[in-house]
């Protein structure tokens, strides 16, 4: 059957009247709903989070368009099509619901949180005005003063915004802080302003960097301060480069700090940090995308002790398992935000509406049409409670420390950072060939070929998905992630275990 | 029943040796899932694209706070609680998929976009690495060629990426063209460039001043070029206001042209402001979030001759009703993405990988995690072919055209703009109170009042949803917006009576 789709038809009812006699088309999509939702629960959403199935079906990009016809045509594909379509894509994608996809700093299918997309996605709002998204602009308000809250600001003061990912996140800091120092440079641009400079880690998310490049500042006004031998930042290293900066006729004016590095999982000393900003005069922003989950639970929050800085990125998409994409850029200061980017565009923030038009709150994004990405998490923090967060993030923990002190005592682990601090775990895995020739010329750079081949075998055989890299000096290592507290201790033994299968026999 | 939810559980199958039992939280979690989308697809999707049903349940603020439960809790909610909520959340929010929602420059929920952002949602991918997101990655690049084919630039060479909204997508084009003509600004930033200034008509989106702004060039640098009285940029002006920019010291780079204008939905003429553009050596972006879809029809895609210029971006979220939210930023230039924007980060984008790694694409963007946007937009596709779109388009132009016509001779409207190019159609309404008076003083003053009190009763009656601004020197008047198909003539001249209803006897 066509799938009869010439015109995009909206799904409705028969008036009396008998003007809109939709029915046929309605129990046409209807029929075609219900058995792609069916699809989607058992085939996508069950059959795919189970430790016995695969986490990926690899495939070299050839085979892939073998596999499914991606090319668009001139003509309606049948229903039929449609729903084998939606089989072949979910085979050939990656299967980042299973427990064993530790890839990257996401993971997992939360059932709430996909319900709360789900819903979102049916609504399909985009957040601006209250008019339109009555709801969801209520919503975003309280999950984001309870956020501000949880972060320290008294009575959760303050201000916040759901952005399109941690680095655009990062990139408001830079702009708040811009706006904050030099008001003018909303309308003269940094022509009017000081030659300006910020610091971040050299472990930092490469984002700082990168939008210091977009937003004009330049790639070597991203000034970058030493990290100590366990990844966080060095106090001192900071407070010299400021000096430096300044004496080279330049003007700091932002520090981003790091809760939760990339790679090695650093928390960054905040307090520290945050006294040399007093004293500089600098805005403090608090890059947590990845570690600021741990704030949800009482036994880790320490972790990000002095966090009630200027600004903070906070991602529940990453430690908390939000769906992809969620996003929070909070911040103590209360106007900053629409200061800086308010345009108060007449076609869209009439004042003369009947209602409260400070519910109108998109003018203070650079977006315009905007995702509304609070209602999976307001919906998971519902349907969990903030005991259910904590839970969570203890379980990540103990998981993590688990494996560490599993793989610490084990032949062919070595790690790379002895304590690390969040829940992702470092290591070299040794192969048997290598393993007594630390002493040997070329060690390393045998070594540095291992993670590669382990990573291939891996991904071949769809059985995990951990990913490497290489770190300044240091040849490729792997880092295994965890934020799926459905994983329990025989999980770490098992990750363990397919190193060593996978492994110990290499030749490099 | 509690949610049963305190930490998050993947829901699994049980495996022989008994590891791993889940089949408990299976089925509570599926008892859920199934329950919830029962809702979804019936009191959501179907229970409100329905012309019987309201297109809003106006409720002020406070009112919608005694009615929902918005703060979170340290406990959990129950499966009944969380039910109730979701139909809560969808009762108080607009319904953007009714026919009579025509407010913004998006509506209506397609059916096949629908299934594929769910599709999305559930294999929650983040797009950066072939690796990770292997399926979506080779469909962007599909959609994208087929796009830039679209366009026009020959067998769809060039480059594109998927953005979080044409706002940022005005962004990208700054910043390619930034990068385009000064390489070194992503080292040195702007402090070793010229003074750079760009231009765009005063009736474009804010989006690009607000990009402006955020890129530190300052919106005193963006400058406003004229438009005529049709709306369309003013070609002259745009040649006087770069000359005058030049004897002030300034350099233009940049120039936005819009093809289809958020409030009139004009189109600027794009090949004499190309011919400036080369003569000036100024790179044209042209703006066709909302007008892009018109290069689906063979009828009016002429409105957007010339077109193929440095660089393009198109919405269809927008006027071929994706759902929110599917932007794309298209340039015919191969690489000034990727040197624009790249950083080169190696634990993402490691050049050892077992495949070919110019897959790995996530580097040209700002974006480092980024949700799949394309495959709603492929899926929509694929359901529709070419043809589907075409056919939508037209139906949209054409039911545009007899609401203009009908109200050109209709007593009681007056048309804002003789003949708009799009599917927009501005006009006021005069109640009674104030025909023939057009000659009194304070009849612009009055009939300014007559906007929002119409409005405020539309949303309160919850019959249709249209939005109204003023314009320049022009006092408020409505703008319908049509990008649903599947309305038809019956519809407009609903439209019009409902003017009539609500806005004839309001005095002012």
């Amino acid at each position: 059957m066509p799938a009869d789709s010439n015109i995009i038809v909206a799904v409705e009812e028969k008036k009396e009247d008998g003007l809109f006699q939709s029915l046929t088309e309605r129990s046409k999509h209807e029929d075609f709903i219900r058995r792609a939702v069916d699809l989607l629960v058992e085939r996508v959403v069950f059959g795919r989070a189970s430790r016995t199935s695969k986490v990926v079906e690899w495939s070299a990009p050839e085979d892939i368009k073998q596999a499914i016809d991606l090319k668009v045509r001139d003509g309606p594909a049948s229903h039929e099509e449609l729903l084998a379509f939606m089989a072949d894509v979910a085979r050939y994608s990656v299967n980042t619901a299973h427990p064993y996809f530790v890839n990257q700093l996401f993971s997992s299918v939360d059932p709430y949180g996909l319900i709360g997309q789900w819903l979102t996605d049916a609504l399909n709002p985009s957040v601006y005005t209250f008019e339109v998204a009555p709801v969801f602009t209520l919503m975003e308000e309280e999950v984001l003063r309870e956020m501000r809250s949880i972060v320290g600001w008294a009575d959760g003061e303050g201000d916040g915004i759901f952005c399109p990912g941690g680095s655009i996140a990062n990139g408001y800091a830079i702009s708040c802080a811009r706006s904050y120092f030099y008001p003018e440079i909303k309308n003269k641009g940094v022509y009017a302003v000081p030659k300006l400079v910020i610091f971040t880690s050299e472990l930092a998310h490469y984002s700082t960097k990168k939008m210091a490049v977009f937003m004009g500042i330049g790639s070597d006004n991203c000034i970058l301060v030493k990290a100590d031998e366990n990844g966080r930042m060095d106090v001192n290293d900071f407070e010299r480069k400021i000096n430096e900066a300044i004496e080279a006729g330049a003007t700091p004016f932002l520090v981003t700090s790091t809760s939760g590095t990339t790679v090695y999982g650093a928390f960054d000393p905040i307090v520290p940090i945050s006294n040399i900003c007093k004293k500089y005069n600098l805005w403090l922003h608090v890059d947590a995308a990845w570690g600021g989950g741990a704030l949800m639970s009482r036994k880790h929050r320490n972790l990000l002790n002095g966090i009630e800085a200027d600004s903070v990125t906070w991602n529940p998409h990453k430690l908390l398992a939000a769906p992809q994409q969620c996003s929070t850029f909070l911040l103590k200061h209360k106007n900053v935000l629409k200061e800086a980017h308010s345009s108060n565009a007449q076609y869209l923030f009439q004042k003369d509406k009947f209602y409260d038009t400070s519910y109108d709150t998109g003018d203070k994004h650079i977006q315009c049409g905007r995702r509304a990405d609070v209602l999976k998490f307001w919906f998971m923090w519902k349907a969990k409670g903030s005991e259910g967060f904590e839970k969570h993030v203890e379980k990540l923990f103990d998981n993590a420390n688990y494996f560490l002190e599993h793989i610490r005592q084990r032949e062919g682990f070595r790690l790379v950072i002895p304590k690390p601090e969040c829940t992702n775990i470092m290591f070299w895995y040794i192969p048997k060939c290598l393993r007594s020739c630390e002493n040997e010329p070329n060690y390393y750079e045998r070594l540095h070929k291992v993670a590669p081949k382990i990573k291939e075998r891996m991904i071949k055989e769809g059985s995990m998905m951990v990913t490497y890299q290489p770190q300044g000096n240091l040849v490729n290592f792997f880092r295994i992630v965890f934020q799926n507290s459905a994983l329990d201790h025989k999980d770490m033994i098992y990750f363990a275990n397919e190193f060593e299968r996978l492994g110990s026999d290499i030749v490099v």
